[in-house]
């Protein structure tokens, strides 16, 4: 059984939100899918340790943001790598509300999607929402960005509570791969971090110092050579 | 409520399969994705009135190819616009069965992947199954076909039992669309059908006599200009 076939399951990338009262809060997920024509049926798919899924079992609503392809890693690294629990994620971010005051990305995604819950399902570590669109809107063109796009072209990464977490093994031929500790951005050496200047080849030791995670923004310091 | 927004979410393509008792069956779907990572799970959106959604729930088993990008419109079309009512839907393809029994494409598929049903889902029009991986092969090296791939490069098209199905109603600026009455493939003069030799720009009145389908394999008569 090789689970390396998991590999090639084609995903997108978005933001889902939720509110619970007058909070707000919300996540990357790469698993949103149509279920049904008539009525407008999406479904979601949302691990059960995360506050997203609290949040909407409460408010019976979610909406998705469709990301761009040119979605900056570290709005991804505030949504995906960080919880709702410790901090507010929208403080700082640039946001819109739909007309259920469900937030989404006004820059960043290409549309939204509002939906109302009509069933959950335990699906083990996840929940899979089912929801009918009450509200939706184009924001712009662009290429919607997907999970392989989100690896291959990006270099991101996924956090250990996501399904298709993945443990590296593997040493890049220039040198050696660290890991972020906080977040799992793995830095090759091969590859480099083009976006922070950092030229491909670059061995992580000859990272300037105040150089970051692209992804969480963590220091050097919190990263480990993967053994 | 803008329904095109649903045109932002990212599929893959792939051959869903199943038994009942000796009988195998097969259909395409775009809907494919991981649930949980333990133990291995994946879940399936099937149309109720597709017969492999009887067969999955009588056999409690599926096996899914992951198609690669080569894979040929006509053998899309055998599997996504024909039912196994009417035909075996096997009888002229070249196939494998996983250790179950269930048929998977060894030549069009980069690897497959078997599960045991655990969970069946009443979402409306279609059934999403839950499956436990029991069995998974890489075949070989590729890129898998992504439904926007299909659809942006290959021109491919939706069957109306999808819940992806969008009814056309553009008109091409290089002359009339005609639609596939039979499968829902639409002719654009603009892209012609260079897989079978007609240039970018031929008028569909222009198409050799001979011409079909290059989906499904419906003669010319079967297609209808679009209104």
């Amino acid at each position: 059984m090789d689970l390396k076939t998991l590999h090639s399951i084609s995903y997108g990338l978005y933001l889902i939100t939720s509110k619970y009262g007058e909070r707000i809060n919300g996540q990357i997920a790469n698993t949103v899918f149509q279920i049904s024509n008539d009525p407008p049926t999406i479904a979601i798919s949302i691990n059960k340790q995360n506050l997203t899924n609290e949040f909407i079992k409460n408010s019976r609503m979610f909406a998705v943001s469709i990301l761009a392809e040119e979605t900056p890693l570290p709005l991804i690294g505030q949504f995906g790598f960080k919880s709702g629990r410790d901090m507010d994620k929208f403080a700082d971010v640039n946001y819109k509300t739909t007309t259920h005051g469900l937030p989404y990305l006004e820059d960043e995604a290409i549309a939204y999607i509002e939906a109302k819950l009509v069933q959950d399902v335990d699906a083990g570590t996840h929940t899979i929402f089912i929801g009918e669109i009450i509200g939706a809107e184009v924001l712009r063109k662009g290429n919607p960005m997907t999970y392989a796009y989100y690896h291959q072209v990006k270099k991101g990464s996924t956090p250990p509570s996501a399904p298709t977490y993945i443990k590296s093994e593997r040493r890049s031929e220039m040198g050696d791969k660290y890991v972020c500790t906080f977040c799992g951005y793995e830095y090759d050496p091969e590859a480099g971090d083009p976006e922070n200047n950092i030229a491909p080849g670059t061995a992580f030791e000859n990272l300037p110092d105040d150089w970051v995670c692209p992804v969480c923004g963590a220091d050097k310091d919190a990263f480990e050579k993967i053994a």
